[in-house]
């Protein structure tokens, strides 16, 4: 097996797709971002990486809050639009219904089948973007995407971005059980 | 569609697998993580969370350096393995041949289709995790997992990780082209 250096401008891994949501000017805006993950696990913390230029960015300083949208495949279409439009020209709420939460500000995606809350507790300014850490305050679920009351990512039915494809792809087979198939490595 | 508030503890997507890689009293060590994000575009900045009480941290700390390797989904077993125990008792690199690029700290896992090594430029220090943010210095791929010169998330072959089931999922079924599928909600 043969390794070639490439171009150092990114890594290369499947993004999970959800919108952000912030009242921006008092009016529900959202963005489409892939640049996330947990980072917290008690309390959970999440971080959210965004382009200092967009719009949505003023509103989670303003308001302290955000929240994250989890979208279904169905959904595609939406997530891509709410990436290729600014709030500033576009009312990007109005494809939606709007429900707001306990911390009142942070506007969620009543469609999305799943949905959080974060207060935010920490930007990290970085060169292009600004890295916001949430805290998740509360989390919403459809009803038809839980199991034994948890979150069902099988009817959840997210998917991910792949680049430099531009696709979007949804999850795919299953490869095994985690902290188990590993076991059999495990010299005792 | 009924919205219910569930336990507010994390966030439900697929999360990319990786091994972080970093020299820990000068060997090679390998930590199974799944959460992790680019973060900046130019220069190219990535985060990975890591809980302080790993043993990969020191090394991070130590060297300024780390590498975050992506695995395909034949390498699940040894990707699953590596989140399960310690690099305090099991020598990990072991079950790998390591390669190290320009920054000769950060050791990379051969048998991975993608590699990158980075200089650490931030740490963020949250109530359970350490968030390292690390420029991308180099990128390294296999050859036969090339496009056109570009690493091609269809034969690098990934998997994420997905909660609570705990199972490692493949690349699944195309959604769509992004940047193109949501045009045709943009009103003139």
């Amino acid at each position: 097996m043969s390794k070639v250096e490439i171009g150092s401008d990114r890594i290369y891994y499947p993004m999970p797709c959800s919108l952000v949501g912030a009242n921006v000017a008092g009016k529900a805006n959202y963005l489409t971002v892939a640049w996330f993950s947990m980072v917290n696990p008690e309390p959970a913390y999440l971080a959210v990486a965004m382009n200092k230029a967009h719009y949505t960015n003023s509103g989670i300083k303003t308001n302290g809050t955000f929240s994250v949208n989890i979208p279904s495949s169905d959904m595609a279409e939406k997530t891509d639009y709410c990436g290729m439009v600014s709030g500033r020209k576009f009312d990007k709420a109005a494809i939606f219904e709007t429900f707001y939460g306990k911390l009142e500000t942070a506007p969620m995606i009543k469609e999305f089948p799943f949905n959080v809350e974060c207060r935010l507790v920490q930007t990290v300014d970085l060169p292009a973007e600004e890295l916001f850490i949430g805290e998740i305050i509360a989390a919403y679920c459809d009803e038809s995407c839980l199991t034994e009351g948890a979150p069902d990512l099988n009817k959840i039915n997210p998917f991910v971005l792949i680049m430099p494809d531009k696709k979007y792809r949804g999850l795919g087979q299953d490869i095994g059980a985690a902290w188990e198939i590993g076991k059999k490595l495990i010299k005792k």
